[in-house]
C-alpha cells in the first residue's frame, strides 16, 4: 500500500476554477476517462467541470507514456505499473496546480457538458461477485428465511460471470427485457416484457495489470492489480431471474444492460478515504490464509457514500425534486475487501486482464436506508413504496430515471467524487 | 437454410494430394483458422495435412475481402453476411479442385505439422449453455434422484456465462486449479489442489454476424448468426464446483482453462450433415413461439460423431493405444438446436458479437457407451473405471491427455471432421 503524497494535499488548488470546491472532480481526484472528441475517442481527465485532453497535452509528458495514452481506450495504459499511474497523477497534479501552465493547456480543456463520454476501456471479462452482505442476508432471507446465506457465504467471495458486451456508459437507455417469466400461479411460463424490472446498487473494479493464466496474484499483491473503481448499475429483471436461474445462475434477467460512470477513480485518489475492514461479527470464520492480508485487514475497505435517486415521468413533469431510494455506504457493506476479490478470483489461475470489470455485487445497509435494490426496497413486492408525486412503486417502470452518485469524505482529505451513473427505462420493443 | 452446391460434390477432388480421403479436410471441408506464420498470425484454409495462406492469395480472392482476410484474428471476417462466406467457399473450392491454379498456389501452402495453431478469433464473450439433456438429466439424478430436471429446463434453454480470458486452443496444458474444497465430512474448506478434476465434451458454436444491443435474433433469421462450430472442451474441477455454486452457478470451478479445437467448421460444410430435431417426448411442452420454427425442426440437429478418448503416463510409457471414454453423438444429445440457443441468448436484447462462443453443455448419450464427463461415467466418484494399464480412474490425474474427436458421414457425403481438441493435466503450480 503506498502512502500519500503531493497530489493529495488538501490545501492544493487548481488554475481551472471550477476544480476548486468542485463535488466531485477537484485536483485531488483527477479521474481518467474516455471522450468524443471530434470523429475520434480521446483519452482525458477530469478536472472541475472540464476534461484535460490527454493526447493532445502528450509533449508535456513522459514521452514512454505517449502511446497508451494517444489510444481511444485505456486499456494500455492501464496495462502500465501502478508506479506509472501515480507518475501521471504527479504530473498531471504539477500541471494543474501550476499557474505558468494555464496559457499552455487550457486550450486543451474541454467542457465535460459539451462531449459524449465513451466506455473508459474495451471489456475483455466482466465478473460480478456478491460480497454485500446484507443484501445476500435481504434477498436470502425471501426464499430461505431460516438460513438466508449459503453455508459458503463466509468462506467464498461468491462471484460469477457477466455479459461483458452489454456493459454501457452512464445514459444508455434501459430498454425494457422481454423473456420467460412464469409467475407462481402460470402453470406455463410466457415470453413477454418484464414486470419486475430492477436496479442493483454496486461499485465497479477496473483492473490495471493483468496475471498470466496459471499464475494466481497473492493477496498482498491484489490492490496493484486494481487501477480505480467507478459506479455499476447491475440492472435486474426478477421476473426472468426467478424463472431461469436455476441451477446455473443469472443470465438473460442481467445481461440485456450494466451501466457504469464513466471515470476511472484511481486507487490512489481513494487512499485517503481506507479503512479497516468491519471486523468479523463473533463466531464468523477468519478468512483462509490465500485470503487474508494484515495490511488488507487495516485499510481495505473504502469510505465511499453511496446515493440512489429516482425520478418519474409524473414527478419530471410536476418539476419534483428526485426521490432517494437509498442512502448507503461501502465500508460498511462489504463482507470481502477488493483485494480479497482479486486474490479469489485468480486463486485456481483464472487470468485478469488490464480493462476486466468486476462488480462487488449489490450493497445494501444492514438497516432499511440504504439497500440497494427494489426487490429489498419493495420486500420482493410486498411493500410497494410511494413516491412524491403519489404513485407507487414495487419495480421500474417506463420512464422511471435511475441515478446512482457516490463521493468520499474523510477529515483531512478534500472530498472526491464518482460523478453519477445513469438510466431511464424505455418500453420494450 | 441455404442449399447444397457444387462445394459439396461428393466427386469433386483436389489436387493437393492428401486431401481425397482426408478423414478430416477433403475439399468438402475448408475451414478456416489462425496460424503462426513466421513472427505473426495469419488466417489459413485447412485442405487436407495442409494450410493454404489465405492473406498470401488474397489477389486471386475478391478484393473487398482482402482487409479482412489479411487480419490476425477472424473476428472482421465473420462479421461479414453468410453470401460473403459461401462466395469465400466456392472460390477456394474452385481454386483447390482446379489443377491450373497448383502452380500459383503451392508456395502458399504450409503443412499443418509445421505450425502452431492459435485461437481463430479475439473471443468477445464466452456463454456455456446446458441442451445435453442426457447430461442434465445424469447430473440432476446425483443430487435430485426424484426430480433430475429442473421445472424450467424443457421450457428454457438453459445458459451461464463462462469466461473469454482462459479460452486456449488444442494443446494448452491444463494446470491442476488450486481452490477451495469442503468435502462432506470436513467442518472447513481448505484451498488446495482438486481432487475432482474432469473434462466436458461439447460443442462450440462461432457466433458470425451480430447483433445490436436491445435487438433480438428471431429464431428464424438465428442460423445466419452462426458461422461455424468447433470442438469444446469445458474443463471443470468438481469439487470446487460442489463448494462454489450456490447460489449464483459455477465459476472458478470452470474459469481456469476451456480448450477449443482450432478450425471452425463452417455452417455451410456442414449442410449435408443437418437432421430433423429429434421428437420432443410425449408430454413434453411445444416450444414457446420464439424458440420454434418449423424449417429448425425439420433440419437444426448436427449429425456429429463424437469421441473422447484418454491415455495416462503409464499407457504411453507401456505404448498402449489410446482408451475410448465415450463414443457419442450430437444430434440425439441436443434438446434444443443451435439456432434455439441463438434466438434465447438474444431474446432480452443481448448483443452477440462476430467471433462470441458459445458452448453447447456436455453432449452425453442416453445410454452409458457416450456419456461426456467422468462425474457421470464414475458416476460421481462411485464407479471408478479401470484403463488398458490396469490404473483406475474417477477423475482426471496428473499427466492425463484427453481428446475430443468430431466428424460427419452421411450417405451421398463426404465424411468431414472437426480435428482434435486435446489437453494434458500438469501438477498443480
Amino acid at each position: 500500500m503506498t502512502t500519500l503524497d503531493e497530489t493529495h494535499d488538501p490545501l492544493r488548488t487548481s488554475w481551472v476554477d471550477s476544480a476548486n470546491g468542485h463535488p466531485d472532480f477537484p485536483i485531488q481526484n483527477l479521474p481518467l476517462g474516455v471522450f468524443q472528441r471530434g470523429d475520434d475517442a480521446a483519452i482525458g481527465c477530469a478536472i472541475g467541470d472540464q476534461i484535460l485532453d490527454l493526447a493532445a497535452i502528450a509533449p508535456l509528458l513522459d514521452p514512454a507514456w505517449q502511446r497508451a495514452l494517444s489510444q481511444p481506450t485505456l486499456n494500455s495504459w492501464l496495462a502500465r505499473t501502478p508506479a506509472d499511474e501515480r507518475a501521471l497523477r504527479r504530473r498531471l497534479s504539477g500541471l494543474l496546480s501550476d499557474p505558468a501552465h494555464r496559457a499552455s493547456l487550457e486550450p486543451h480543456l474541454v467542457a465535460q457538458s459539451a462531449v459524449t463520454m465513451h466506455l473508459p476501456v474495451q471489456i475483455g471479462d466482466f465478473t460480478d461477485f456478491y460480497v454485500g452482505i446484507h443484501h445476500a442476508t435481504n434477498v436470502g432471507r425471501q426464499f430461505r428465511p431460516d438460513q438466508p446465506l449459503m453455508p459458503n457465504y463466509k468462506y467464498v467471495p461468491i462471484g460469477y460471470h457477466g455479459r461483458a458486451s452489454s456493459v454501457r456508459v452512464s445514459g444508455h437507455p434501459v430498454i425494457r427485457p422481454s423473456g420467460q417469466r412464469k409467475p407462481p400461479e402460470a402453470t406455463e411460463p410466457t415470453y413477454s416484457p418484464s414486470r419486475r424490472l430492477d436496479y442493483e446498487l454496486e461499485l465497479g473494479l477496473w483492473i490495471g495489470r493483468g496475471n498470466a493464466l496459471g499464475s494466481p496474484v497473492p493477496i498482498a499483491e491484489a490492490g496493484g492489480h486494481i487501477a480505480g473503481y467507478c459506479l455499476l448499475n447491475d440492472w435486474s429483471a426478477r421476473d426472468l431471474q426467478a424463472w431461469e436461474y436455476q441451477p446455473l445462475g443469472p443470465f438473460l434477467a442481467k445481461n440485456f444492460l450494466t451501466s457504469v460512470s464513466p471515470w476511472i477513480i484511481s486507487a490512489d485518489a481513494l487512499l485517503p478515504f481506507r479503512k479497516p475492514m468491519p471486523p468479523r461479527p463473533a463466531g464468523d470464520p477468519a478468512p483462509l490464509p490465500y485470503l487474508d492480508d494484515p495490511a488488507d485487514r487495516e485499510q481495505g475497505a473504502l469510505g465511499i457514500s453511496l446515493i440512489v435517486t429516482i425520478s418519474t415521468e409524473a414527478m419530471r413533469t410536476a418539476g419534483l425534486p428526485l426521490h432517494i431510494l437509498s442512502n448507503g455506504e461501502a465500508s460498511a457493506a462489504m463482507y470481502w475487501s477488493a483485494a480479497q476479490i482479486v486474490a479469489h478470483h485468480s486463486s485456481n489461475g483464472c487470468n485478469l486482464s488490464p480493462g476486466d470489470l468486476i462488480g462487488t455485487g449489490t450493497l445494501s445497509t444492514a438497516d432499511a436506508t440504504g439497500q440497494g435494490s427494489l426487490l429489498e426496497i419493495s420486500q420482493g413486492g410486498k411493500a410497494p413504496i410511494t413516491l412524491p408525486s403519489g404513485e407507487q412503486r414495487s419495480f421500474l417502470e417506463d420512464g422511471d430515471e435511475l441515478t446512482l452518485t457516490g463521493w468520499c469524505e474523510a477529515s483531512g482529505a478534500v472530498r472526491i467524487g464518482f460523478g453519477s451513473c445513469s438510466g431511464r427505462v424505455v418500453p420494450s420493443r
